[in-house]
């Protein structure tokens, strides 16, 4: 079923202890349609800058990903990030944040792309989520991601917003702003009440949980991987996985989300191997469902 | 098999976000000792003070926990504890410790205790948990717990106790003091290069890892309670109920492990719905056995 992800497409600069990439490939969409395409066809929805380097297209080239819906918008330049990583990596330093185009009008989406069935709305101004939203014609499942700053200083647009999805995909420090809960099982299900189909809430190495309407926990896991270069998309690679997999099954019932959360540890289990996108330059879908089959094995008991 | 633990019985004061609890029952051994005698019995060595009071003993008694390695030593104090938690209790604040008995001679393990086959070492100096260990004859398989003050200060003697144990339990900020290594999964394979068959890295609300000598990693989220009220003792709890399990399957394969982890983060989410011991007041085998069930239909995928 047509996957529709909404989000940034940006130039990082980011710094761990194996090393340092200046300007490289980054932002939340990138991650996410590239993850997803492993699955099936993602359409994608951003804006950048002139100053966008026609290298960078590659990526999304030779995969099932249409960039209809990027916009290269003269004039403007591409959101820029700049953050390091130290001792546990499990947290980001941001050195430097540039919005540019963040801060102008956001992109459309396509005509021919308003008929998208499941749709993710990654990290952004909750209002401008909203807005994109509105721009789709009879979605079946809107998963949004949301952060600290947006529950802090939004949070009425944020409300708003989760009246108008179906599922919150958020980290573990987020579930607990956002609820004042700061047991996760407690937190979770205060997320459900406020009138979700469900919540994954990730904790980065230390997996997943899943909580329902009908209030079936299901708890996750990371795929254990001791290569870890950079965790930067980590968390929208998961997401894409996720979706990805979701939309090829064209449903997400309890035991279809269970799989599809599977998916997204073990495709974040390989992204964060290498810098930027880079690891999928030799990793396939053979790898993703190996590290599934391992993954399997290694919490039965 | 005949299963032993050689480690506190302490009074401690706790405060948590749920309430407050001076003076109650604690200590490594009491709490590891309850847990695994689910699964078999247990011969407790430790010793405690003319202070403690007899009431005490009682959560031993209906239990098969045999007590003849609990002295009582006159004219000493017992170990006693005071700690805080807050926000989401991963960790306890200190607010004092007053070593007594335990900086005195340790306890003596008895005769008929020495031909014990699974022997946990719970939490003290290594120097202590290595005289305790020469008085066994033939053990089959010990186990021994340490912390950050130890692996900070008395590492010569912590590294000789490492060549004379089968395998660590240690929490996941320990490993990475132990090895220098921020990535779990390397420092639990760095762990096992130092000569052990095994280790198990705990990770509190994020459950357990465990690495065996065949580099084969088994993770483990932990069971999801929304209940917590007082952490205080889940680390030995889990401890309990993994050994308890082991010794009555009279192995430690591969698959005997996995299970022993998954009835000791069970046993451990049981044990802090309460403070101090008392959820074990109401709870038995056969609530154990309902959260492992639970578990495991949690995690399949």
């Amino acid at each position: 079923m047509s996957l529709l992800v909404t989000g940034t497409v940006a130039i990082d600069s980011v710094k761990t202890p194996f090393g340092e990439q200046p300007d490289c490939l980054g932002g939340s969409a990138t991650y996410f349609s590239v993850a997803a395409s492993h699955f099936g066809p993602v359409r994608l929805v951003s804006a950048v800058g002139e100053d966008f380097p026609d290298d960078y297209l590659r990526i999304f080239a030779g995969r099932p990903i249409d960039t209809l819906g990027l916009e290269r918008r003269p004039g403007s330049k591409t959101f820029r990030w700049a953050g390091s990583y130290q001792g546990t990596m499990s947290e980001a330093a941001t050195l430097d944040t540039q919005l540019n185009i963040l801060a102008e009008a956001p992109p459309v989406i396509p005509e021919s792309f308003r008929n998208s069935k499941f749709i993710f709305l990654a990290n952004t101004a909750p209002e401008v989520q909203l807005h994109l939203l509105r721009q789709l014609d009879s979605p079946a499942l809107v998963v949004a991601d949301t952060m600290n700053y947006w529950i802090r200083n939004s949070r009425p647009d944020l409300d708003k917003l989760i009246q108008h999805v179906n599922a919150l995909v958020l980290n573990d420090a987020e579930a607990r702003m956002l609820t004042g809960q700061a047991n996760l099982i407690a937190a979770a299900a205060a997320i459900i009440k406020m009138g979700l189909d469900f919540v994954v809430i990730k904790k980065g190495e230390h997996g997943a949980l899943l909580l329902t309407r009908k209030n079936e926990p299901f708890v996750l896991p990371a795929y254990p991987t001791a290569a870890v270069k950079d965790p930067t998309g980590a968390g929208d690679s998961f997401a894409g996985g996720m979706m990805g997999y979701l939309a090829a099954r064209n449903n997400f019932e309890q035991s279809t989300l269970k799989k599809a959360l599977a998916y997204g540890t073990c495709v974040a289990s390989l992204v964060i191997e290498d810098f930027s996108l880079d690891r999928w330059n030799t990793a396939d879908r053979n790898d993703i469902d190996n590290r599934l089959d391992q993954l399997r094995n290694m919490i039965i008991f």
